[in-house]
């Protein structure tokens, strides 16, 4: 692959998925597809991997299908606790918001975060502050909310009353939309961002790993970057994100293999189930799941994008 | 090393320490000596690594010398958030919480999240129905508070006015006074335990290390049992403690020359000053700092408890 050229992949989510038919698909992919263009245009014009992922996660937080930003999941309160990540491979620098509740951009928290430099991970009572002095957008919790939200948390507790316990796992589309991005840019350089509503009907405080460097994000120019989905504790317990770079780095694998590998030996054991987009410092893409599908998109600099959910692209 | 006998390590913190005499030292090593008293008990009666490490934490907690439970540091708006973080080497199990205010021990908060199983990293939104839910003591913040910290935090203020920076790390005492313990137990199990304060006038909300997986916490029965103390935020970007297991499990290391190198190559570079200590899955005892002196004990069964802050240790 041509050193000078850039790649970048994106995803929405993975999860018990089953196929809906094409017309309830399409917006999915175009929604895929936004994203990408979005950090594309990014890396065409020569800019950074960083910019580029933040972008990418920006339309996909933007958008209500993704469980990320407008269209996040509701938690046991009926509320809304936003977590998000962002890491640059050039400098290892990262920043990372926990329990956000009025950002209207959370991954734009997280990039404030990583700009400040006092601190890598910021909790909810840093959030005020945060936007004040970065220029945050905030929006009330409303704006997070859509009624297909709500109908799922309302299904899914009423699962849980009915079983008398707390189930996370209801058939209710996909499991674990996280939302994420990794890229390279011409420079070489490697970033990775993700972002999160967590889990439908989540123990209020509850964290999962979308902002946690190491479990669902992380970036190293020496050997990857990182975005995961999935069943955050799994991932956080694994540290899937580090054990991808671990294996390139300290195991002499490929981005393909590490990749796999760290998904079906470090997170399946554990019973995790997801999925994850990396992007090697060659720029390969590798996006492994162990679920039924994963919303994902990806193009490399001089190929058409393309989106898919399970084994056949769509080219775009 | 025999595989049926326990080996423990505690630490109290690493930073820019100068000797201050052997009186005004007694203290430090007493307290350390308590804490490997408390840890030994559980190991010697055949508990657990788990129950062992929570023991030994809690008596570091409680001791006012310490940054961590009473005696905590304060942030920047003279209030305290407290992390703590525990993980079970026998089944990756693991617990954490992330800016508590009421619990008296966090690490009982940690120990308690893993406990509960429905997610790993709690936040501050999630204190009060956790307490509730299992019982924990919870305080008025004042219990935190000790004048010697306070003096602290005022003269790292009146540094970081004069500077017209935000600066954490004035000459005051231990800089990164996180407490923890790793321990494994005669059964060849592994645990670690790690809490915190955080750092002295942080920025309201800020997480630190000691919470996260595979950054200040890790244990894994395979591989070994990890607590950090230091920069939180170089030690989260290396993800330090999971990269000790990466070194040991992919690279072929053994614990001392993993620590070592996971200190001196993954932190080092990034500018994070501050140490570890770790067991392995033979029972071997690693201890690297790059600080100046590390408050920290150590026992192997069989053995005198030993502490030590700088070179010399001394034998209980």
């Amino acid at each position: 692959m041509n050193p000078k050229t850039y790649s970048l992949a994106v995803h929405g989510g993975a999860g018990t998925i089953s196929s809906s038919g094409e017309a309830a698909e399409a917006p999915y992919h175009a929604g895929l597809h936004d994203a990408l263009l979005a950090g594309q245009a990014v890396l065409a014009a020569g800019g950074s991997a960083l910019d580029a992922v933040i972008a990418s996660v920006i339309e996909l937080e933007d958008c209500p299908l993704f469980n990320a930003g407008h269209g996040a999941v509701f938690n046991a309160d009926e509320e809304h606790e936003l977590d998000a990540g962002v890491m640059d491979g050039r400098t290892q620098a990262a920043g990372a918001v926990a329990g956000m509740r009025t950002l209207r951009n959370p991954v734009s928290g997280a990039a404030a975060v990583l700009r400040d430099g006092r601190c890598v991970l910021l909790g909810v009572h840093g959030e005020a502050a945060l936007a004040r002095r970065h220029g945050l957008v905030q929006v009330e919790t409303s704006y997070f909310s859509t009624p297909n939200r709500l109908a799922q948390l309302r299904m899914v507790q009423a699962r849980a009353h009915a079983d008398a316990v707390l189930d996370h796992d209801g058939p209710v589309g996909p499991r674990f939309g996280t939302v994420g991005a990794v890229a390279r840019d011409r420079h070489g350089h490697l970033a990775a961002a993700t972002s999160t509503g967590g889990m439908t009907n989540k123990m209020p405080g509850r964290v999962g790993d979308s902002p946690i460097v190491g479990a669902g994000v992380y970036a190293d120019d020496a050997s990857c970057a990182v975005s995961a989905t999935g069943t955050g504790e799994h991932f956080i317990r694994a540290c899937l994100a580090h054990d991808v770079h671990a294996r390139m780095i300290y195991g002499g694998l490929d981005v393909a293999l590490a990749a796999s590998r760290a998904l079906h030996e470090s997170v399946g054991p554990l019973g995790g189930q997801g999925g994850l987009v990396a992007v090697g410092a060659d720029g390969h893409i590798a996006m492994p799941y162990n679920t039924a599908g994963m919303y994902r998109g990806w193009v490399c600099e001089g190929d058409a994008a393309c989106t898919a959910i399970f084994g056949e692209a769509r080219r775009h």
